[in-house]
């Protein structure tokens, strides 16, 4: 594997591959020294054109725990923010013997342009990418769902049958789209619950039914129900009702999660608004896998890491 | 131990034994590698809701010369100031694999939530919290003061009959607080010089004599002064004279320096408001200690991510 | 060598000593692990108080591949931007046990003030001062140079007969007075370009001619010619006409490059104003040396703080 770019370019057994090496790396944090020397010598960019502290500290961990050396590049107030060209400071980030750019962007499709561009030699890591992609996101989703239905038996299978149901802002969700694309190549039936100005034009010609009725969606008992976070700052488009009426058309409130199936496990990506898009007795429940889905996220993100940074690298 | 809160719920014997591993982290650092793998494969987050550059990178420094690695966390631009709760925060941190927290935050009893609240099962060292404690900072300066009374023959001693004259606004200082508490268990006998407008209304419950009258603390010869820092943006507050009238009344001027005496150590916390509370000429004399509080504060807090995240940790 | 402050007082064999070691350093970078163990224990702080994300990430780059433990101060935000003096900063930072600091610092000279007070013992790196110098510039430019002219074979040589032309603000450049000094000891003939009113006053006690005529430079057919970068925020003082202006009587636009000869190096010491001092076929042609400066700007920055922290460090 070169690069993580996008899970809709994903393969099944790329897929699968990812999540058991990253059964691998779990197992590495239950050890007495949760550390691998297998990246020793090798150094992991952050770079991040946009905040997300919890994105950049899972990969910062799970590079540390890989004992790669980390370099954290904040674009703001660097000479990024003062107009130099993503291609300069990829050249540089070249030059300076970085072996994986980890790149969160806020235009979709940066983290391809770096990986075509020939700039850069590196493995490249998708850590979010405008309205598009966040494959590790998707990853660990897939992992979390995984171990939950199979435990430690987990390597080697897929999600063959499991009906998940994605409530929120589909339009502007890269969580959404990664899901959506690596969950139905495993075998997953996926389903999209969104108000329908929410709704990206192109849902046709994606894996999944699309629907406008939570309650009529959690009737349905699907296996896994996954909330998207509202982003506050959207709240003010025209888009948008106020939120008390958002949490009454589309949140999972008290009501609904007790209409759910025991069985049903509840996701949400962090980090939640609650009362909003997720009540605390969903988020806390033990249905809930919120806090199962960060400490997965440094074993996905050490799985990636290490396929792209190892010795057995593939070739361009 | 599992917890470093507060110093006022800390008895002798673990006081004690906090210098005493200090005394052997400081001896580390006299070495040709200055490094112990003590701490290989245990993540340290340095999880801060303020500034204070001064005090992270002493933490920073203590936990890599214990092979540690460590995550920087400023909660500024991250999903923590979009109103995320220290809850979330916390489980988010746990989730990640910290062994170890150090929280520095303006609301007093945070350190004490996160401990108590079971989101994370990491140590938590207060790295100052509002106006109420901050240990470490005690700790460094018991730690301080018995190695210039004892040197080399410092371990197992406590601060028996040292008597110890707090100078400044104590009503809004943690480092204050934290020094009654943890000198008074070591035996010291504590005086506090305030303005009376910066006096806690609970001083009576405090194991400390409250006097407001600096020159007369002077004079009485006390074996260390230790000058609190101002902080410049309380010098708009209707409590406080301006600076210059602060400086006549309330800092350890030349004149004053002078009076003491040749044996009385002089201690500020840092960083000094030089021609404030402290003259230059005191601040640079052999009684000055303020270095070696600095270089004592990187050996204390070694000893205290040891005692918290070595093998040895005490059950909850 | 105890500090790298300037290259203006920089002897001949010191500057080739540190040239030799960048080459033993760009050798590590071609290894399986290209880590060396050789600074492990040491501390570098890296001490910015100007942003400069990438001249902190080579520095860092270079320290993490000697393995020293690598600490992050940004002056904003800290009690250095509340007033703290640079001789508190500096003995905070002994007090810590920093081995080396790196600085980078908006007056000019306040690396030397740091390396002459005593305050601190580390080697100190000037990383950048005001309009001063800029060392470590310099030296990864003059081994750009001898490695494009000598390959492998570089070892011991000087640059003696090399022609330079610098173009561009001289005035306001410390990247231009590090070389001037630099590369004149090292034998090169070095000739500054630039705008009448951005010439400095005492360029007649420098070892370099000084023109005004750009095209002329072109003419003589440099063996290296030098794009210094025009800070945007100058662009607005009364010095500069506007940018379309500069550009056409300062910038190495594609007519002026088409008119170098074949073999002439085009140096730029990054990031560039494409389009404004440099053209983009400029600045990506074969003759065009900016990768390789970043490049060898790990290796130079790994030699210089291997002389100034590994053991062998000189006594002051």
């Amino acid at each position: 594997m070169r690069h993580l770019l996008s899970t809709r370019t994903l393969g099944r057994d790329e897929a699968i591959l990812l999540l058991d090496v990253a059964e691998d790396m779990a197992d590495v944090a239950t050890r007495e020294v949760k550390k691998l020397p297998t990246l020793r010598g090798k150094t992991v960019v952050n770079l991040f054109f946009e905040d997300s502290t919890r994105t950049r500290i899972s990969f910062e961990a799970a590079a540390k725990r890989l004992s790669a050396d980390v370099i954290n590049f904040s674009a703001k107030g660097s000479s990024v923010s003062k107009g130099e060209s993503l291609k300069d400071t990829a050249q540089t980030l070249a030059a300076i013997g970085a072996d994986g750019v980890v790149i969160r962007h806020p235009a979709s499709g940066a983290p391809q342009v770096l990986a075509d561009s020939g700039w850069i030699d590196a493995g490249i890591i998708n850590a979010g990418d405008g309205t598009h992609e966040h494959p590790t996101q998707a990853l660990l989703d897939a992992f979390t769902i995984r171990r939950r239905l199979h435990g430690t038996a987990s390597r080697g299978k897929d999600l063959a049958g499991v009906r998940v149901t994605i409530v929120g802002d589909v339009l502007h969700s890269r969580v959404a789209r990664s899901n959506v694309w690596l969950l139905s190549t495993l075998g997953a039936e996926v389903s999209l619950i969104a108000p329908p100005t929410l709704v990206p034009a192109d849902t046709s010609a994606w894996p999944a039914r699309v629907g406008f009725d939570l309650d009529e969606a959690v009737d349905e008992g699907p296996d896994v129900m996954m909330m998207l976070r509202i982003q506050a700052e959207r709240m003010q488009d025209s888009f948008f009702p106020n939120s008390r009426e958002y949490a009454r058309t589309w949140g999972l409130d008290d009501t609904r999660f007790a209409r759910l199936r025991p069985g049903t496990m509840v996701m949400h990506p962090g980090p939640m608004n609650r009362g909003l898009e997720i009540s605390s007795a969903a988020a806390d429940s033990a249905q809930s896998t919120v806090l199962e889905q960060v400490t997965n996220g440094v074993s996905v993100r050490m799985a990636a890491l290490y396929l792209l940074l190892s010795g057995d690298r593939e070739e361009s």
